[in-house]
């Protein structure tokens, strides 16, 4: 791991400052960036300073004069309304590749600001990069094991999310009694499972007691800078509300978010919570 | 096509009737045996006997006494309760056979009725055996064209489609923006639809007016006796409503049932229904 000073960029919820928390675990005493309107969190157990979405010299400016060498993008960041962001002068002379930025979607967005950042000579990292134990693990991360069935489904599972990987679909599936029965698009891992719960509950997908697993991986060649799969205390409540068995995820490559309170939660609805592939 | 004499094995819905038309107007009168209890259309137009579930040797009896050669089962059949099937002498004397057609899933049920028929004697047929004129043509069905942008999404779409073939999942999807953003599960092909829907509703799923394809296509290597991909009028409603631009099948591969009325639909609708692969 890189010794650089190490800044986070600060978007919506807690996971910013988990990460934080483990980097200063880790011996890495992060300085943090929340952003002005989108984060969310308490950050006064760290050396912070809130950041204006738009203000990209100041940004460039304040890593500059920390000597940051690295920097993490960590929780959600809603696509700003372009017309809305007050640029500065650093933004200003910039322009065009703003502009160019929001042409894309809303990863070509991300990676067009990493690429950014990378030009003023800081290397944007991933979370797993800062804090790799929370990255899934190789076997079970709680109390509850797979059987060999369960990691049978989960092999179903990988291998079809590696077939789709090319079509840049989702990242999750659910396998039940031997196949896909749902895939996620656009609409989320959440909302996959509640459609395997709907299935279950009105007899479309008939099995004996709980049954089924929900498999996550990241694309392959996927910037995990960019999208980094993830699942916490929610997707153990939607995989227990789907009836299913647990959970299988690509080892070293999914973030666990909130870590404890998500294999307590497993724990407690008896679903594994299992790193493979 | 052969000649020999055709009988129709009738389900619910008017898919049948429609079949049975379709073989008299290519001069091959067929016999039809709606099940009973099952069966739902109007078959006083065509020679029929009614036939119980669980008869299987009255039904033997009736392919045998007039000749049958081939038979198609259309329409949708419930998985009967083998408690409740009332057995004849010809199915007793079959027992071993019948419990090991309920031992497995629905495919596997319609596999082995088809083995169990086919030792009879009798070959079994699909729809578009029997009515070929009904499969997605090669180009455009309907007045509405496809231009070369829903092509490529067409194109995109029977890629994914093929790539997740071994996998046993569903048969269509919805290709927008250049990727797949619904993939069908064992919800179904409505389901999946309504959920664009709702995704277009909700903002989730961003697009200027109308776009996107539904792509439909059997399964590599799919016995299509047994599950044959359909579109329907409440497919081109749904396509309507989920804001899409057409309906891209697999040319000769796809059934389109009422004809007349799903193709009025979608050029009511602005919709192209387009054969292709």
């Amino acid at each position: 791991m890189s010794s650089a000073p190490l800044a986070i960029l600060c978007g919506a919820g807690d996971l910013p400052l988990e990460i934080a928390r483990a980097a200063r675990l880790d011996g890495r005493e992060p300085f943090l960036i929340p952003v002005f309107g989108v984060a969310t969190a308490d950050f006064s157990a760290f050396a912070h300073e809130a950041w204006r979405l738009g203000a990209i010299g100041a940004l460039f400016a304040t890593l500059r004069a920390r000597g940051i060498g690295e920097i993490a993008l960590i929780g959600a960041m809603n696509r700003p309304d372009w017309r809305e962001l007050r640029l500065d002068w650093g933004a200003i002379k910039r322009a065009d590749d703003i502009a160019k930025l929001f042409s894309g979607g809303d990863d070509a967005l991300l990676v067009g600001v990493i690429a950014m950042i990378e030009r003023e000579g800081v290397s944007v990292v991933g979370a797993l990069d800062v804090a790799p134990n929370l990255a899934a693990p190789s076997g079970a991360a709680g109390r509850v094991k797979p059987d060999a069935e369960d990691e049978a489904a989960a092999k179903i599972g990988f291998a079809f999310l590696e077939a789709i990987s090319p079509f840049d679909v989702g990242q999750s599936c659910v396998v039940l009694g031997g196949r896909v029965v749902a895939v996620e698009g656009v609409e989320g891992t959440d909302a996959m499972l509640g459609r395997v719960a709907d299935m279950r509950g009105s007899g479309r997908l008939r099995a004996k007691g709980d049954a089924g697993v929900f498999v996550k991986a990241p694309k392959r060649g996927q910037d995990t800078r960019v999208d980094l799969p993830t699942i916490g205390p929610k997707t153990v409540a939607a995989a227990k509300a789907a009836g299913l068995r647990g959970l299988a995820l690509a080892a070293g490559q999914v973030l666990i978010a909130d870590r404890s309170l998500t294999l307590a939660a497993a724990d407690a609805a008896g679903l594994f919570v299992f790193g493979a592939r």
